[in-house]
């Protein structure tokens, strides 16, 4: 158990590590620190919130693990802000979808002090903000943990510890490896929803009362916050402009295939699709 | 109320469409052929099916209304068998995704004697198979009805009553304009998420085992029968050629801006995709 745990800007995330943490008993005492005011009032009336801190400093001293929740683009910033506050040995992480320049960066700034081991919990929803935290958001979703070579491993095993007992399960491997990953199964998903809505936004807006299931659940991610995407594709942009751009010779295959009527050709192509998410876990 | 209604070649749209007319109390009888001995035993024994009979010829006769649900690349050749045992002003229509051939051959197939009309009800599943079988399939989902400008009024207004007694919010329109639109919001999703799943085939398979709900989402109608779809594919063929280029300019233009580093640009197409999406009918 932790003697205290700290969770700077809580997000959908952020508030839902602080739930689970209540919900499973993993911490004596969870300090949160909420850049706006209101947010903090609100929060100091909830019974998994034991304290709000009015700066991120104040936040992290004596926590023996902190949990950055802000978007990708401010990690890095605050992990600097805090890091002459941290107490010896404190384990920094985050919930970041983009682990390379994080990992790399956050590291240099604690300064072997204190360690910085990035995570990313692939858990989210298109419903974002602190009071839809969820305390079995975890439950079963895989949580990558992306030490670098020098990482200390006593922290990195705390940090699998920590999410494992959220529930998740927890995949470890280098921040490039899993950069290379997300690029894949979770940015250019996200690329192809949101361009096939821009797309459908030039035409008849009518349209979309008639989709069905399909479109529905093609579509979905699409909904997500903008600017926070939009700082996630350019974090990721070598391995995201990469996966697009095989996906694009993919997808001139099969034009061209249909082009030409060959059939064939399209039904291997579509079975070959078939096959591979029937492998799906349930 | 019908008198009796025949359902050639259940799978789950068919079998759908029974449960639904008996359990609405729509017709006197229900009358199934299914192409396989075996399925039409088990058909017997269950109470929306009053009988089956051995050929279509047979299960059509002194129906008042016949539903062809047979794949997409069957329809035309199952409505040209039955035409010549139909009864005078007999109704028939079927569930393709495609209209524009099957509504022009269907209604010269039918020489006037009976009335084609053709129908697409925007529901299904990746489930497949009479046994899936849902009576509130159809429920507040679109079901498009496809006349030509010769087909009789009154055959129309029949085939639109019993697509909205059954739950549907009916739209008719001309089978072209139809071919259009599902080209836009059916079929390009399912190739996009058919060619994601190949494209990621090609990659590491355990990272399917990662994926969180956007990768789900976005692939799920990707598992659906590939021989199906490529039928589909086959009879949209033009629109849907247009569809999959008009969207291949679109993901090029993210790619260039992303390319670019223009992220203010990145940021603009995600946010149309984002309030697009965030307009559909919950």
């Amino acid at each position: 158990m932790f003697n205290q745990i700290t969770i700077l800007a809580p997000g959908l995330l952020g508030a839902s590590v602080a739930r689970a943490v209540s919900a499973r008993g993993l911490a004596k005492r969870v300090i949160i620190w909420a850049r706006r005011p209101e947010v903090r009032v609100q929060l100091d009336e909830l019974s998994w919130c034991h304290a709000t801190a009015e700066t991120p400093e104040e936040a992290v001293a004596e926590s023996d693990l902190v949990i950055i929740a802000a978007p990708v683009d401010c990690i890095v910033r605050l992990t600097q802000q805090i890091a002459p506050h941290l107490a010896a040995n404190a384990i920094v992480t985050d919930v970041g979808s983009v682990k390379g320049e994080i990992s790399r960066l956050g590291h240099v700034a604690l300064n072997g002090k204190a360690h910085f081991v990035g995570s990313h919990p692939m858990a989210g929803s298109e419903k974002t903000g602190w009071a839809n935290g969820d305390p079995e958001l975890f439950t079963k979703r895989t949580c990558f943990v992306t030490p670098l070579p020098d990482t200390n491993p006593g922290a990195v095993e705390t940090a699998v510890r920590f999410w494992h007992d959220l529930g998740s399960e927890v995949v470890t491997m280098s921040p490039d490896a899993h950069d290379e990953i997300v690029a894949h199964i979770s940015h250019l998903p996200h690329v192809l929803a949101a361009t096939l809505c821009a797309y459908l936004q030039r035409k008849d807006h009518s349209w979309r009362n008639y989709a069905g299931g399909g479109l529905r659940d093609t579509t979905r991610i699409a909904a997500s916050d903008a600017k926070l995407w939009r700082t996630i594709l350019e974090q990721n942009r070598d391995e995201v402009l990469r996966a697009i751009s095989e996906f694009q010779d993919e997808l001139q295959s099969l034009h061209s295939a249909l082009s030409n009527r060959d059939y064939h050709e399209v039904a291997t192509r579509l079975e070959r699709g078939s096959n591979y998410r029937s492998g799906f876990r349930p």
